[in-house]
């Protein structure tokens, strides 16, 4: 197993590779971004748990453990900042089906970085790529970031700020780095992952810790018109927390959050939701 | 801008490379595949040209000139095998937006390898993974192959041997490496990049070629009923050239590819076609 560590930006970017690695070549792997606090990763035992499903799906083998400790190396005491764990299917040969040694490739990188809670909120445009949910790189956080990328430079173009992609029949699956819930009073509904929805962590969370606080919530198909009509739209992932959506297929929105939910994140954010 | 280029395989894989390249940690790249022939890239103009095309459509710059200079590196004088040229954003900060210091990354690789022609008859099986036309990914050579190799594993484990991916509203589109081709007597038929084909370069070649060589061709929507009426299947790229699909959708079909079509690939390897 290859195993690459970086805990600073700066000249140590620039370190021995394997210019074969299937990551590189054909995006033959998976990513996972955590927000650590005070030096603890947020939520660590479902991202790891949700890397190695992701990793098993794709048959890249790598254990919690074996994640851990990398990211263990990788975060220096204390900090704030953001880790980013890969997995690759490690050096392979020439083509799609290229042998490997059965040696995933592991790297984990810290980015110090302070970011406010809850995020200043974002101008939300729907990008023409659509999501399409027969793809694996819907459903697992694969290195296949293309269309991501392209939705989100398209709709900056356009004077957004965050990209919203559909489904093939024009259903709402997530953002381009983020899930989309809409408030209805008192009920958070986000799309389910048969409509392309990205299972985020802080996704999978809220769903079940924002009853707890006195929500409602579901995972329930929504149109673009439905999003219309909400009391307020958010999006949600592992670094950002909560960020409200200020403006929406042309109109403004509340970008106000529930005190509750609010209040949630600043727990989340405490680790108490942490094991 | 970053050049890398390797002419053998071995140690040298192992190589100082930026690993906040977005290539590596989000697909943000392309690459095209060559047959070399004699020293020779087979096609080489249309495979710059579509490469060069590919880049700037994701907004990165780089001119066939310099591909063409590193890729002259990268052949060893009279080699025959495949050139694999692979354009990436460069390094760059965190997140899908992230600043990069607009240096593309380059990298060349030869491969040594003798190459049958007409390949051996393969086995084609229907891939549960659509192929999404609204998809940079879909008409432009990225680095996000994840379906691909998700829907090759796929047939593979089913008994098959390459993957055809459907369209999501189930039109015949590509392979997961190769362009199909159906033939109906003189007739020579493969679905149009609207339905989610990847603009191969032998593709392209062949829908004109063909007619000096007495074919009719056509872009037209091809389902998989359509496709068993075939006289012939055939997929093709640019290392395989013309392979005949020996079983389709349980049937066995005739693998006898007509004379003047094996001539011309003949023609093809031997230059003729070439600038």
């Amino acid at each position: 197993m290859i195993r690459i560590h970086q805990s600073v930006s700066g000249a140590e970017n620039v370190q021995p590779f394997d210019l074969t690695d299937r990551g590189l070549l054909l995006a033959d792997g998976l990513f996972d971004t955590s927000r650590v606090v005070g030096g603890r990763i947020i939520l660590m035992r479902a991202h790891l748990a949700r890397l190695t499903g992701d990793a098993a799906a794709l048959g890249i083998e790598v254990t919690p453990e074996a994640l851990e400790a990398l990211a263990g190396e990788a975060v220096p005491g204390g900090a704030e900042g953001a880790l980013r764990l890969t997995v690759t299917r490690g050096p392979g040969g020439r083509g799609l089906a290229g042998e490997t040694a059965g040696a995933p490739t592991l790297m984990a990188r810290f980015s110090p970085m302070e970011m406010p809670y809850p995020m200043p909120p974002v101008r939300l445009g729907i990008s023409a790529i659509r999501r399409n949910s027969t793809s694996p790189t819907a459903r697992h956080k694969t290195l296949s970031y293309t269309d991501n990328i392209m939705a989100l430079r398209e709709v900056v173009a356009a004077g957004h700020e965050e990209a919203l992609l559909l489904s093939p029949d024009g259903k709402v699956a997530c953002a381009s780095a983020a899930n989309v819930f809409a408030r209805f009073g008192n009920r958070l509904v986000t799309p389910p992952v048969s409509d392309g929805a990205m299972p985020g962590i802080v996704r999978g969370w809220l769903l079940q810790a924002a009853i707890g606080a006195g929500f409602e919530t579901a995972e329930e198909s929504l149109t673009p018109d439905r999003l219309t009509q909400a009391d307020g739209i958010f999006l949600t992932n592992s670094l950002r927390i909560f960020q409200p959506v200020s403006t929406f297929a042309g109109r403004s929105l509340d970008t106000s959050l529930p005190p509750a939910l609010i209040q949630l994140g600043h727990a989340l954010l405490e680790g108490a939701f942490d094991d």
